[in-house]
């Protein structure tokens, strides 16, 4: 079977551009012994492949050029020579960026038939989904009565944040890029109040603005995946012991300088602030409770699972650079099969 | 029975100086019903008082102008119209700035005989002690292995987390500013490395530096009382899941532009970090078992009180601004008794 891939042909510096990469026809050799083949059926962009672009340090290894990218992926498997699976299974795996693929079994992860579509593996019930969900309620420990701000909150991530803390039933603002965005935010999540961070002059007024309206007197907990001037925004508006869940600063991924906001984290001491950085894979002990609560959310009809698709692998970079130009509503998906 | 106090006449605006302050002399009235007359032995002077010379908010309100500013200090009872308190008791307030003064009963606490000096009860077995003692074992979990870095490490705080990380049997690495001080943390307290940020043109490569000649990796916990350039190389060679404790921002204290370090907050994100500021006033809970264990290292010659000594109230303010010209080894006191 032959299996078009996206390879990283040079690494990026600041924004990543279409030359940075090459699409590859892959002539998928005979299975051997313990391998199994998958055909993708969909498979998801975010905006940590854009530090695996890079050669820095990382707590994962930096993308190696001239090979296909990694990144999320779900498929059904053609062919087998491994006894755990069989054609038909649907598996999730870290080889996404490519149609087809023969990897050893232990690269896979087969998928029970629970009643979900496949890409929600790639959403709320995947590893976007347990990253809300160890986030918010791990690192951030959700206590009732918490305010909840949330910034890229119509996000893969974001999007499940502001899900899981109203149905929690927690007063949650909620700040995106553009009226589709805090329109989607405010009528289809249902959160309390909302910023359209593009259209304020400044941020931390608005949050004031917003904290005020709800009337509450800061924020309790805040969910962090942008940075600079949302996260100088929330320390200027967090309550004493604020917990902070730092989940990802897409504003500082392409920036070649070093930045120069926070200004103001002085305020981690003042107010006794506890600030997190975290990664999903480090609280996969949680995974059986989270995999419980978000099925039930989802059946329940609380939980919903909000996309954006792209159609063939060929718009793959598309859907890549739309991450960072603020092009998606949810979780960032392309449809292979 | 006359006693001089230090007001505050004006705030501060960036680094203080004694035209903001004005000496009284206070003719203390007969004792009510209730109170207390003490008469301070010794009292202490801290950078966060700087915090509250000015009126923006904090966690605890700021000295009123044309009073008497308030701080921790240890005294003897003169005279009591209190059943609790007797002539000759030590007991403990936050009624410094003045040699002497009536208080209601329940301002006062009253220090048993333990064998320990009154100024104890100002550094290592007082609020500066659980400081020390909460932050290094509780906020940044101090977990066998750990190596650990502390700024401002000559300071009060600072010599003692040096002192209790050491008699745990962890590798320190102790920053502070001048030959004298890192000399005494190197000969005195033992630490495994030393680094004179005055010395230093670039603290993140001395930091990287200490880290390589003690064999070790990175730091896992760090313990703040400087911020800015200290904390941006904490950072730097934080290794994951690292611990930082923030129990003060020195260098920040008279900055009157806002700061623009540090400028590599995302290695929070990227290295799984987690930075919670904190006050000892909120860890009274394990206050029993701090006690226990300072009075026990102090016996067994593990704790040493590292102060400062200045003699007299009118040498109360040299004290204070000797805290952010450097001048202080440990504890900063005035001798008032």
């Amino acid at each position: 079977m032959d299996a078009r891939e996206i390879h990283l042909k040079r690494r990026p510096v600041g924004m990543p551009v279409a030359d940075d990469f090459a699409m590859v026809v892959n002539s998928l050799p005979e299975l051997a012994e313990g391998e199994v083949q998958v055909r993708n059926l969909w498979m998801a962009v975010d905006p940590a492949m854009r530090g695996r672009m890079s050669d820095a340090k990382s707590y994962v290894p930096p993308f190696a050029l001239d090979a296909p990218m990694e990144g999320p992926a779900v498929g059904t498997v053609v062919a087998s020579r491994d006894p755990g699976f069989a054609p038909g299974d649907i598996v999730s795996s870290r080889l996404g960026w490519r149609e087809a693929f023969n990897a050893p079994a232990s690269a896979l992860r087969l998928r029970p038939d629970t009643g979900l579509p496949p890409q929600a593996y790639l959403g709320f019930a995947g590893v976007t989904g347990l990253t809300a969900y160890a986030g918010l309620l791990k690192i951030a420990a959700l206590r009732p009565g918490d305010v909840v701000f949330v910034s890229g909150a119509a996000g893969g991530v974001g999007s499940i944040v502001c899900q899981i803390a109203r149905l929690k039933g927690h007063k949650v603002i909620a700040a995106a890029g553009g009226a589709q965005k805090t329109a989607y935010l405010r009528d289809t999540l249902g959160v309390d109040a909302v910023i359209d961070y593009k259209a304020e002059p400044n941020l931390t007024r608005a949050l004031a603005r917003e904290v005020k309206a709800i009337g509450a007197t800061g924020i309790d907990v805040y969910f962090e995946n942008v940075g600079g001037e949302h996260l100088q925004a929330a320390l200027a508006l967090a309550n004493p012991f604020a917990r902070f869940a730092i989940c990802g600063m897409i504003s500082q991924y392409n920036v070649t300088d070093a930045p120069t906001v926070p200004r103001n984290l002085t305020l981690v001491m003042v107010k006794s602030i506890r600030m997190e950085g975290f990664i999903a894979l480090n609280h996969m002990d949680i995974e059986p409770h989270f995999l419980a609560d978000v099925t039930a959310w989802h059946k329940a009809g609380l939980l919903t699972a909000t996309e954006t698709v792209h159609e063939g692998i060929d718009h793959a970079l598309d859907a890549f650079f739309g991450l960072f130009s603020g092009a998606d509503l949810g979780r960032m998906l392309v449809k292979l099969g």
